[in-house]
């Protein structure tokens, strides 16, 4: 399967290697085509990785992982461009993060609305699934970092692309998978962030998952 | 202990008629002295129930448990007076949800600010420990309806006052309390009320809790 990814952060690497070691191809896009990140972690994940605009990765993909910063997403979401996303499942981890008036962050959207929501508006035609976005990156592709069945949520409003994604997430080791709907339920993920982040404090690691007990 | 519980709804007379169970004494307060339903609750409760006023409640407390809906909660507490709960521990277990724009609920304050952070805001005096909100009631004084181990969260400016409230949520069964930190620790645990939601909508039950893995 060919990937692009949208982001040269942590989250962005660590998923683009994982999906590099299950055999597939991904193009990493970042603002400018030679950024340094994306460039460095193409040499070496191997001939498989490779690099460019967001507007590249975004057109090399069959699916498209959006890893940015959550503030800058849409941005970069417009700068990948609405033709090359079109019809797509996009992999929406990210979470709208405002760090801009000091720690801990507050959500730059919540409660009425969501980033998920707003990228589903903004595009249309996109099949956007939110997933992955209430853990660490390490945890999100190794969920055996943590010991016992835990957790993944996600959420999205085209079943079959919700579908495919489960899929991905398995193959990344995840059993326990909870579909809570349309992508409306993104507000509900992203507004754990303020207690994931308050846990992350109290253990001081990122080493930990929510387990849904019933 | 006597025990003073604001509010007449399902939270009030769970949490009411387990602390009769465990011995204490609690009067139930509402906004008329003649409460219906605070009076079947106390005629169905033995002699340690009583009710009355949210003045009398709050009176008659040696700890408050606030137990009215979100959004009337500053209301509740006023009429309550400050003079009544001053010094005292008030368990906050409500959230602020919002039903007036239809459903679901949104929070009527979150991400800057919560309920429990406006509550100590409004009576400094009054030591505010946020606990039991992520839950539903039943579950709350009982938490083995769910099987296996899982977690109630507790935040709250004062150490003495969070050792209390774990030794009655102790009484209730509850063997994993996290403590997440001073009150504005709040804000994350109202926050996952919408996720809550949307699994109660899924699982079509409220018979499940939040276990953090690590």
């Amino acid at each position: 399967m060919k990937v692009g990814i949208l982001g040269t952060g942590m989250v962005g690497s660590t998923l683009g290697s994982k999906l590099i070691q299950l055999g597939h191809d991904v193009r990493m896009g970042s603002r400018l085509a030679n950024n340094e990140k994306a460039m460095e972690w193409a040499k070496s994940n191997g001939p498989r990785a490779s690099y460019g605009t967001f507007s590249d990765a975004a057109a090399f993909g069959e699916i498209v992982l959006n890893c940015t910063a959550g503030t800058a997403s849409l941005a970069a979401l417009t700068a990948a461009g609405a033709k090359n996303l079109k019809g797509k499942v996009l992999i929406d981890v990210a979470n709208p993060l405002d760090f801009s008036k000091g720690m801990p962050p507050t959500l730059a959207v919540c409660n009425t609305d969501s980033l998920g929501e707003q990228i589903q508006r903004t595009f249309p035609s996109v099949k956007v699934v939110k997933a992955l976005n209430t853990m660490n990156c390490k945890l999100m592709v190794d969920p055996n970092i943590v010991s016992g069945e835990h957790d993944v949520f996600i959420c999205g409003n085209d079943a079959q692309a919700k579908d495919g994604v489960k899929e991905i997430l398995k193959s990344f080791g995840w059993n326990s998978i909870i579909d809570l709907g349309d992508i409306t339920a993104a507000r509900g993920t992203e507004m754990v962030l303020p207690l994931w982040l308050r846990l992350m404090g109290l253990f001081q690691s990122p080493n930990f998952n929510f387990k849904i007990m019933r």
